[in-house]
């Protein structure tokens, strides 16, 4: 219990869950703590945040964004079956990009430049705050660390992705119009992210052998939740209220020494 | 760069410091990030802190003491010279305690007990922040994946807390008198740190060949600080300003399901 997680309810006697019931299981979760909830996404949406602000948003994103391959790398070098391989691996190549087309990463940066922020203080990431670090990297020791199961499932917040996005990208245009330029990243996840949430749906359904393999399912959509509400919690305090930047992290409106 | 640390500047061609000129360099660190001046400890020490608010700082803190054992065991488990495993597992020993007498961590429980909450509640730590496990798991990813060196250096901090734990038993006795009973750790800390802190600068300063290496060990006493400051961040947002802790998290006032 000291560095892992909560540890699911005693429920391993309990009849497995149909796939209708995982999926509902997990969307009741996603009600509780995906990030659509959390107030630094309200006040987005509600046109409130400054350019400053949304500055700091991508560029601390923006290390999130960049581990992602890795994350995906990680889970990639723990398959033993090809065939999971191949279908994982899309992933590496939708943030990455090949030769045809940019990938999230680069579309991530090109938001952040939409904001105003030069390409090189985005990508150094020495500006970002150290919670911003200390989150995703617990991101990436998840996937190390859980049972595989758990590490396919914690990608599946995705499954709720979508609406938010969607959401998202109309209210950026409406509120921050100087944005636009910059909204490619979201227009592609509109449809990666549901592809890979139901491969990994089924997936995890499919090689869940006990409820209480399915409650660790569950618990890891929970986990990940919480990487993705905490990352918020820690820009809306250094950047919106108090607005407590930590020493040495990205200031709104200062210039880079 | 990616899920590691600030590289240290390009200082590896310049000669050496001296044992006196480390000390200085780390006690600069210390006076930019280490969390004597953070917002949260400030109210602590102005009496402005509420016994909700203190409730919340001893349970979450008890996560980062469970885990500081485990800290110097990975440590103790990569040193490689008996003589150094033989001065370091006194920490273990300080924090795990013994058959004759207490260690920190049940010192620590105390001190959760004086501001009024269950030893269950406390231990099973199932309410913490998100963050504050994330940052702790932080230290112990350092103390797994840094150079040795690295290592023992985030210990440093040690050698600031002299001053801060003095300062906050007076002031906690003086506006929380309630708490009074609760404070035998931070007693314990006022010899045990310092002793502790020696050792280890001694040992970073025999043990760093080249300046590039102080330079690596100053960076871990940086990084050390941000551990700390971040998780009185992730504190202070959950519990004073604005104060919104996560779904699932401890909440001032409630009691437990």
């Amino acid at each position: 219990m000291a560095t892992g997680t909560v540890a699911p309810g005693n429920t391993a006697n309990l009849p497995k869950l149909t796939f209708e019931e995982l999926r509902a299981a997990l969307r009741r979760v996603g009600e509780e703590r995906y990030h659509h909830k959390h107030p630094f996404h309200l006040r987005m949406h509600e046109g409130k945040l400054s350019r400053g602000q949304l500055q700091a948003w991508a560029l601390n994103r923006y290390y999130y964004q960049s581990i992602i391959p890795i994350k995906d790398a990680i889970i990639l070098s723990r398959a033993t079956d090809p065939a999971f391989r191949r279908a994982w691996r899309k992933r590496i190549v939708d943030h990455d990009g090949d030769e045809g087309r940019n990938g999230g990463i680069l579309r991530w940066i090109k938001l952040a430049e939409a904001t105003g922020l030069d390409r090189d203080r985005v990508t150094r990431a020495d500006e970002i705050l150290p919670a911003t670090r200390f989150i995703g990297n617990e991101y990436l020791h998840l996937v190390r660390t859980r049972p595989f199961l758990d590490c396919v499932a914690s990608s599946l917040t995705e499954l709720f992705s979508k609406d938010l996005i969607t959401l998202r990208m109309e209210k950026l245009r409406q509120h921050y119009p100087w944005l636009a330029s910059g909204l490619d990243y979201f227009e592609a996840r509109l449809t990666e992210a549901p592809e890979d949430a139901a491969f990994a749906l089924e997936y995890v359904f499919d090689h869940a052998a006990t409820r209480a393999d399915q409650e660790r399912v569950i618990q890891a959509v929970r986990d990940k939740c919480d990487i993705l509400w905490a990352q918020l919690d820690a820009l809306y305090f250094a950047y919106v209220e108090p607005g407590w930047p930590p020493p040495g992290a990205f200031q709104i409106g200062a210039n880079r020494d």
